[in-house]
């Protein structure tokens, strides 16, 4: 039997109720759309998935890659995202454009140069800014990109860890296994420098929210 | 103000009703423990959290990472793990056997021999064993661990991307940046072959209960 478009069961409907804004997509039995990529791999004649380069779940909501093409998108529509952060300064592709309009996925552009060494300059001011959106749950699910999901992205996925405590070493090491043999030192000293002293009023609390009805500020200490 | 241990706002507290199996620990401002690990990083002496070795988060409510030793214990705390699946056949040690007591988290052991290639002999029904109590949400959250985080668990992750219908090519993408300059093809082939068509009934249903109350089967079909 077919199932028709769109059918959500009620067990769903009640958790949305109750759950506005949990990210319960990549949980989700998705059935791919007709005419979507096929690999022609795996039984059945089934249709395979195929995540950008380098993705990865980075925390609840949050997802990192390179840059998505069309083969990517049934996959990414699996993760229900709300928003992109986009971080190279050339336009978005036409195509890419339509994606996010027909899944009301919302564009955060922070144009950053990909510069190689020695002639590096992230700014850091743009990362600061990418970061605020970036812990903004409204925008969750969230997916950060650029062109290969190794240096731009590894940076602001590594100013987020040390937002959430993280130690050097811990977010070096993960830098390092998406940069692999392109890793920069220069990336790694704007993270082991960058400032997260003034941030820290945006970071933990905002990541609690599970729904707009719990936008509080949370502080919890567990009993050790 | 020093905050009491233990002290759960209301927010949270409705949270948890509304949705008893939320996997919201990570997103959590946890107060590190007195006299935890401090690594005198960082500002205003604030303690840092050292996640171990090869650590990343597969999916919601399930995590990876090389064999966990008592500096990573303040940080495992975060995740608010239910269990463990060990995939070594030696002992657990005495401290993580406290860590686990103490934090009420169950092992399951699938002790699986750390063999180097060309013998290589990785057992499939032992993986298929530990892929049940990995898909199953009430393990959740789960860390997966072996010693380095390489080999056996990026074995048992690959097949749970194969579960969710990865293309083989993002398996492996994601198995080499894990194992890096110790990638095996007697692991790749291990993942290739393995088949995942008689495992399909327990993959999705089963990971897509958040609550007990919603375990039923969900299949959804999204208008695209």
């Amino acid at each position: 039997m077919k199932l028709p478009k769109s059918v959500v069961t009620e067990e769903v409907q009640e958790l949305v109720m109750v759950a506005p804004d949990l990210k319960i997509s990549s949980l989700l039995k998705v059935v791919p759309p007709e005419g979507s990529n096929d690999n022609g791999e795996g039984g059945g004649g089934e249709e395979l998935f195929v995540p950008p380069l380098n993705f990865a779940m980075v925390d609840n909501g949050i997802f990192r890659s390179g840059f998505p093409d069309t083969s990517n998108f049934p996959f990414l529509q699996t993760l229900g995202l709300r928003s992109i952060i986009y971080l190279c300064p050339e336009p978005y592709p036409e195509a890419n454009m339509e994606f996010l309009k027909s899944n009301r996925i919302q564009l955060f552009q922070f144009g950053i140069e990909g510069c190689k060494e020695p002639f590096v300059n992230i700014p850091e001011d743009t990362i600061r800014e990418a970061l605020k959106v970036l812990v903004d749950v409204k925008n969750h699910p969230v997916l950060i990109h650029c062109k290969r999901g190794k240096h731009r992205t590894g940076c602001l996925v590594g100013c987020f860890r040390k937002l959430q405590r993280w130690c050097l070493s811990s977010v070096f090491d993960e830098y390092q296994r998406f940069a692999a043999a392109k890793a920069r030192v220069s990336d790694q000293r704007f993270m082991e420098k960058f400032d997260v002293s003034n941030l820290k009023h945006l970071s933990l609390p905002s990541l609690v929210q599970i729904g707009k009805h719990l936008a509080k500020f949370v502080f919890i200490s567990i009993g050790l």
